[in-house]
Parts: structure tokens; C-alpha cells; sequence
């Protein structure tokens, strides 16, 4: 019951419709089994999520946040341009592949939400595009990086490292051979950019 | 019947595995079920193939010597490295690309087959790398290329692209923005292995 465990917000609803995710798949993440789980009439989560698709699209919104939000940090970390793509980079498929390994199930009924909230998930893209656009901006001023469209080196990096940090490549994250995998993308990419 | 339509041959029950992979599906796929579907005894069958892998693997290694066939071709055309490099890549695209639109059942069961094919896909895999290992020499060698490793350039090539190869990623292929994704990874990629 929520008022066992404090006031309702809607926090407590987003992590219960996370547990309602992970234990009963993505069938089951409505409203009404969401306010089932809190114990609370679904007129009540209503108020906070007019619909289905708003409480899906917030419970998507939070777990994208959660990569997203480490990340933006990384321009602000000293070091060079390259260095901070390539920061930017590992840290991207260490929080993809550990969000894959603790936690399997709520990884792939992520994915299945993912296939209905176009448009929160490609907010979620635009904005890390937007990350290394910034990191190749500074490194184009300080002449770390070669001259050039800063967007269109972003999209570049993004798509040429997709095997590594898209959802749909979680398979491929177990092999022995991944991380040298990255690093000869990795090498190659690094080569382009440099002046 | 396999004599109403001619001598019984690898081909035959190849293209009549292939019908009923892409009409039944991969459970059906079995020596008997291809057998029954040709009206010969599976022991016939068996003559060809001993057992169900041996049929599978038969299978999956020729639709893929259907993807690598053509682009063993690219290195005997004529252009600088860089451009075999890139019709290599947009040829590969191309002809994973019509598998999915043409006959997308087919496409699909294939995709679960390879799954049990480790073995076959990963010869296939290095076959393929093998290619653009040639194209690369050659190119170092022409000064066409900066010096480096060409194995190790070719994985970064291969793996680098994979968004738009790699069948896990099928669905990003109708995508209407994907041309200009894969332009402007080669942008980077090219950008990176010139002298």
C-alpha cells in the first residue's frame, strides 16, 4: 500500500510500474495493474498519468534519463577532445552493458517499450547527439579535432558505434571479443578526427 | 515428387529446405519434414545429409556464399581502394537489404537458423573480412591507404558499419534518414584511412 510506505508521488508510481515491467512484461504495464500493485484506485494514478501511453512514456523517459544524465557530465571532465569521446563512449556501453547484465528481464521489457515511445526515444537520441556535438565543437576551437560539421561527425561516432551501445546488439556485449572490437572502430574513428 | 521434377540432387533438397524453413519455420525444418515435402524416404535424405545439423548448416552456408559471392567480385573492379572500400559496403547493404524486403519470412527464419550456426556464421564473418583485408593491402600498398594493420582496419571497417549490415538491425533499414547515416560513417571511416 502506498500509505504504508509514504505519501504517493509520482516516483513511487514510476518505480512500481518498473517492478509491474519487470515481473509481468510490458502486457501488463497499465494504469490499472500499476495502481493494482500500489493498492490505490486507478482514478488516483489517473491524476498523475492522464493515460496508459503518459505512464509509459515517463517510466521510458526515466530509464533513458538514467543514461543520458552520467553522460552529460563527461565534457566537463579535463582532457582533450578525443579523450573525452572516447570517455564518452565507454561509459555509454558500461551503463547499457551493466543494465543489461544486472538486471536481463527489465532490460528486454525496455526494449519492448521502447517500440511504442518513438518519440520520447528519439528525444533521448537527438540529446546524446547533442552531448558529442558539444565535446567536438570545443575539440574543432582548440584544434584537437579536424575542421568540419560538428552534428554530422556526432551522427558519425553515434551510428559507427551503435554495435556497441544499441539495445538491440545486447547479444553481441557477451562476446570476449567486444571490447577489441571498440577499439578498432575506436582507432578508426579517432584517425578521421584528428587534424 | 522429386522424380517428377528430375534426379534427386544437393540443390534439390537445399531449395525444398529452404520452402519449408521460409513456410513452416525453423522446428520444421528437419530431414523428415524435407523428406516428406520432396515424397522421399528422409533415409534417402539422409544419403545427402547425415543428420539434421548437417542439413541446417548446408542451408545457412549457402545463403550466406549468396551474400559473399558478389562481393568477392568488388576487388577485380576498377577505382582506388577507398572506392572499392565503399561499393563493398553499399554493395553488402544492398543485398541485405532486397533479402529482408524481397521475401522478409524468409529473411527471418534465417535469422533464428543462424542462431544454431555459430560455426557457419563465423567462417562467413571472416570470409568477409578477409575481402576487405585484400582491398586494404593492396590499397596500403598503392599509398591509396595510410600504413596500418589491414586486419585490424578491416575489423574496424566491418564492425564500424554493422548498424547497416548486420541483420539484428533489419528494422533500422526503412528507415528513411539510413543512407545518410551509413554516408556519414563512411565520411569518418574514410577520413580515418586516408595517407
Amino acid at each position: 500500500m502506498a500509505d504504508a510506505e509514504g505519501p504517493l508521488t509520482t516516483e513511487t508510481i514510476l518505480d512500481t510500474a518498473e517492478q509491474v515491467l519487470r515481473r509481468f512484461g510490458l502486457s501488463k504495464a497499465t494504469v490499472v495493474d500499476v495502481a493494482r500493485a500500489l493498492d490505490v484506485s486507478h482514478g488516483t494514478v489517473y491524476r498523475y498519468f492522464p493515460s496508459k501511453t503518459a505512464l509509459r512514456a515517463a517510466v521510458t523517459q526515466r530509464w533513458l534519463h538514467r543514461v543520458s544524465a552520467p553522460l552529460a557530465e563527461v565534457k566537463n571532465t579535463s582532457g582533450t577532445a578525443p579523450e573525452k569521446l572516447h570517455l564518452w563512449l565507454t561509459t555509454l556501453m558500461q551503463i547499457k552493458r551493466s543494465k543489461v547484465l544486472d538486471d536481463p528481464e527489465l532490460f528486454h521489457a525496455y526494449q519492448s517499450l521502447f517500440g511504442e515511445s518513438k518519440a520520447v526515444l528519439s528525444e533521448h537520441v537527438s540529446e546524446l547527439l547533442d552531448q558529442l556535438t558539444v565535446i567536438l565543437e570545443e575539440g574543432i576551437q582548440k584544434g584537437e579535432i579536424r575542421q568540419g560539421d560538428p552534428t554530422g561527425l556526432a551522427e558519425g561516432i553515434f551510428y559507427a558505434t551503435s554495435r556497441f551501445h544499441h539495445p538491440i546488439n545486447s547479444q553481441e556485449w557477451l562476446s570476449p571479443t567486444i571490447d577489441r572490437e571498440f577499439e578498432q572502430v575506436w582507432d578508426l574513428i579517432v584517425t578521421g578526427l584528428k587534424t
